[in-house]
């Protein structure tokens, strides 16, 4: 089969990738798959990752063990975990410590023609969502952690760092949770967008005097990012990191004790809701749609991935 | 009056203070007073503060605006806010952004004869408690800070980084909390106190192989406590910073994000369950008193302080 195939180095453009089979998982054939930061960091070898890249995607499953999901167009979770310790046991298999993690950590991904999951971790996608509506469930889900971990007031007033594909999509769930939402970046378009969903956008270069918020969101994965975030968060308040890209990046403790912050990391988050969110209009995510490429112009698809403007590439597959 | 004065470089021990008066304030003459290590921070120049020093003290109320209160035994609360912010108004002058602190911000503190406080800042002591265990009603409210901001479940394991002074009240008070309390540090006679109070004293040495805990909390104030406690924390887990000594600690995010760990910090902490607890014996603060010294003799009293095998030292005024 075609598919992108990451060799430690080097991405690669292969027409003779095996079909993937694994006993037990379900064979699911692609249909368009999302470019997300994680990819470019695996490319970069953040991730020690060899394989197949590639984990947001929409597809149809064309076998399984239980003949109920063959033909069924669904859309998937992307950590498996053993399915004996506590964690799996509690629903929480993202956090199974022999996990693998779908075109992350020991399984192939899906920049591909096929992939595999268990039938446990695919979700059937409703009618009223479109195939590329379907690519943003994964990290839609991944907005919906910041709720899952963290109560937000409805009567209270959240600030965003990061207007990047993950901040668009957080501002807007937050939009649904708390009555103010604020969204500082860097990029106009980015910004205007978010203005349309009634979210305040405001330039980075404006937001010195923003003062102190309840709930600040990190979502810049950068040293800056991260700093500004600590001096913008209320005593008492909450601090909610969503972003495993900055690697080396640290965090002052001493504002945190002094103002007792309480600073929570989040990852992956829980489909259903972000499902229902696609499936009632509760969120706009063909908006973000920057541009939608052929598996074997992925150069191409990388290159205008990086782009100061661009938000959500997709692949056709 | 009599009291150690800190010019902003050294303690000087005077006998010409002027007797403190504070318009709507309360006049307190101190019996004892408790050397804590933010006391050793501001003689290093940490504070940016000058006047008389301490802050944990039990006193006797000599004049006040409300007379039921003179000739009260009384600790006090050592946060004094504007009164009317939305922190003060809530109960949480601690984090009032005017206020001031005694012996740490703009107040002078209890390291002297007499010192005020705000009515509204007092605890009248019951008979149960001696004078010497009222000295612990700051560190050990400090301590029940952790629960008031952190649900510890009872049927859960607790692990604690530093076996000084502050962490010992915290394994004391964590006792009542979790069912198994693991108190890790470097001082043989400090863990064998602990273990007497049914904590598990390890040593530092011996800790490599502890696991990871729902619950770990920082009480070394060192860089490299942060890193074993994060290390130790389980994914999904809570990992409560109680040590604003360490300046330029910083915390590595990554493991936070992806393990999805929550980072608090506390500080000050209620007085009423720390007064409870002394009143009904169930934490034993009298076997950490490692000496009572005169005010005079402060040097030795500070000197003592940083022995290794110390505890609490203690003034009597």
């Amino acid at each position: 089969m075609r598919g992108l195939w990451f060799d430690g180095e080097k991405v690669i453009y292969r027409e003779d990738l095996p079909l993937p089979r694994k006993e037990g998982e379900a064979l699911i054939r692609i249909l368009y798959a999302g470019i997300c930061n994680t990819d470019k960091e695996i490319v970069r070898g953040y991730h020690n990752f060899q394989g197949v890249l590639g984990h947001e995607f929409v597809g149809v499953v064309e076998d399984a063990p239980d003949n109920k999901l063959v033909g069924k167009r669904v859309v998937g979770e992307i950590n498996v975990g053993c399915g004996k310790c506590k964690y799996c046991l509690s629903g929480l298999e993202r956090h199974c410590p022999s996990r693998t993690v779908l075109g992350i950590l020991k399984r192939d991904g899906v920049f591909a023609e096929y992939t595999t999951l268990p039938p446990a971790n695919l979700h059937i996608l409703p009618h009223e969502i479109e195939d590329v509506e379907g690519v943003f469930a994964e990290p839609l889900a991944a907005a919906f952690e910041i709720p899952e971990m963290v109560h937000i007031e409805p009567n209270e007033e959240v600030l965003i760092f990061g207007d990047g594909k993950l901040g668009l999509l957080i501002s807007q769930v937050m939009k649904l949770y708390a009555k103010r939402v604020i969204l500082v970046g860097k990029h106009k378009n980015k910004l205007e967008l978010a203005r349309r969903w009634e979210v305040e956008g405001i330039e980075l270069s404006d937001a010195e005097g923003l003062g102190k918020f309840p709930y600040v969101i990190e979502a810049t994965g950068t040293q800056s990012g991260f700093e500004m975030a600590v001096s913008h968060t209320l005593p008492r308040g909450h601090l909610i990191l969503k972003s495993t890209t900055a690697k080396g990046a640290t965090l002052n403790l001493s504002p945190v004790v002094v103002d007792e912050i309480s600073v929570v990391g989040t990852r992956c988050g829980p489909f259903e809701p972000a499902i229902n969110a696609l499936k009632r209009g509760l969120v706009d995510v063909k908006e973000m749609i920057t541009g939608i490429y052929p598996l074997e112009r992925y150069r191409e698809a990388f290159s205008k991935n990086d782009e100061k403007e661009s938000i959500k590439i997709i692949f056709e597959i």
